[in-house]
């Protein structure tokens, strides 16, 4: 098993009043995580959509564990959860950077429950084979 | 016990490519209802702030069930469901909005827990029996 | 003249690790302005999409006074400039609320230029003529 | 003169209903650019705050000039216009990728003034030799 890794900057734009980055900044992060697993994967959202494939997000927990600072580093790591054939679960981790790939305090972690739908019908539909043979890697 | 009812619009800034409102910003929307209850509480952040009070979110849970498109008008609905010395849990609802102060279709709901930390040293400290005592008549 | 005037307040989704408002939200805010603008005079975003017809917005500038902070009330003022066929400008300032309707200190002023554009093909088309007629009263 | 490149990506976060980058985005990656480019030039914000200096945007104009879309890759060239004691123009354009460095279709060009502040007094103040002189390179 692999997790996707993913690295960011913190900017300006993703801190709040108290200094820290503000709490649903960090949906945003994770986002671009899976959207650049799918890439890595080989499959683009807008190409997707265009094939009548939505990725949704039926629901998701998450805890928060410290906080990132404006100009800090941060690490994603991106596993699979659970790999069904309407919907998956990422397993997301939100790290500061260490030195390298290694990776300093955990800041977050996040369950995402994505489910496959139908743009024209927004009904839930199979994903792919060829989108869930390329994520199987992933899987925890 | 009461819910405390927010409404607001949503706008062209809360929409993505899909159409309907972007996932991550149901989170700003339901800071703005806690917020809002606080401050009809008698409450504002920046005020407990300056008395070394801040309320961080440590952890929450959501579920999506509809979609908010853009000019609609949604009403949250926001109660407590744990109210102890140093914690807290909001139990959150957003409906579309139906005619008058009555729901349409619930989009979602989320259960967000938060902390009440020192803005000095971070840790976790009392909430003021003040704000707690305001807090009841919202207490599920 | 009239000009139409909306108010809000500012959430910690707004501040930025200086303390204040981060300055692209102000773009936001004008935005949400110009919309209860266009809904006041009986025109909603969507609907007028839903006849071809989108408001793209071609250039923009932007003077910052002073910051608002968490918590505080704004007034925001919007007019029109320039109102041609195809084309308008609305000129909006954003003030700290006073007691009532009154202001206090200008936070920022904004021209924007909108122009009328077909959705499908997205080349300039004519504002209807019931919209301009509906906006000469917020005409400076 | 060298401009300052810097690269990104359009996330699902960037983009409005209309299926393209929401136009207050903009000001948001054209930030994270000066913000590399200060970094680049070995100056980061969270220190030079706690050395009680802020770079404050006095203003702004932005001219919208074609649409990015959801997946697309953007390249942002970076320089300076305007040099001066307390201030500085930041000259910035806004590129579809093209293939390698090479850019395609111009999105936005913007100019942006910063004024050099201390944060504890808000009052202006010079910019530090050391950062102007590690500016220069970039200058128009």
């Amino acid at each position: 098993m692999t997790e996707f890794i993913t690295k960011l900057r913190v900017y300006i734009e993703d801190t709040d009043f108290g200094g820290v980055v503000y709490h649903a900044n960090y949906l945003r992060w994770i986002e671009r995580a899976r959207t650049e697993l799918l890439r890595a994967s080989g499959f683009e959202q807008k190409v997707l959509m265009d094939q009548d494939l939505l990725f949704m997000i039926r629901g998701l927990d998450i805890r928060y564990r410290a906080s990132a600072k404006l100009d800090d580093e941060v690490i994603i790591k991106t596993a699979i959860s659970e790999l069904r054939s309407a919907s998956m679960v990422f397993s997301q981790k939100v790290f500061l950077a260490g030195s390298g790939n290694s990776v300093g305090a955990l800041l977050c972690e996040a369950n995402v429950q994505v489910a496959s739908v139908s743009v024209a019908s927004r009904k839930v539909i199979a994903v792919p084979k060829m989108i869930t043979a390329a994520l199987v890697p992933y899987q925890l």
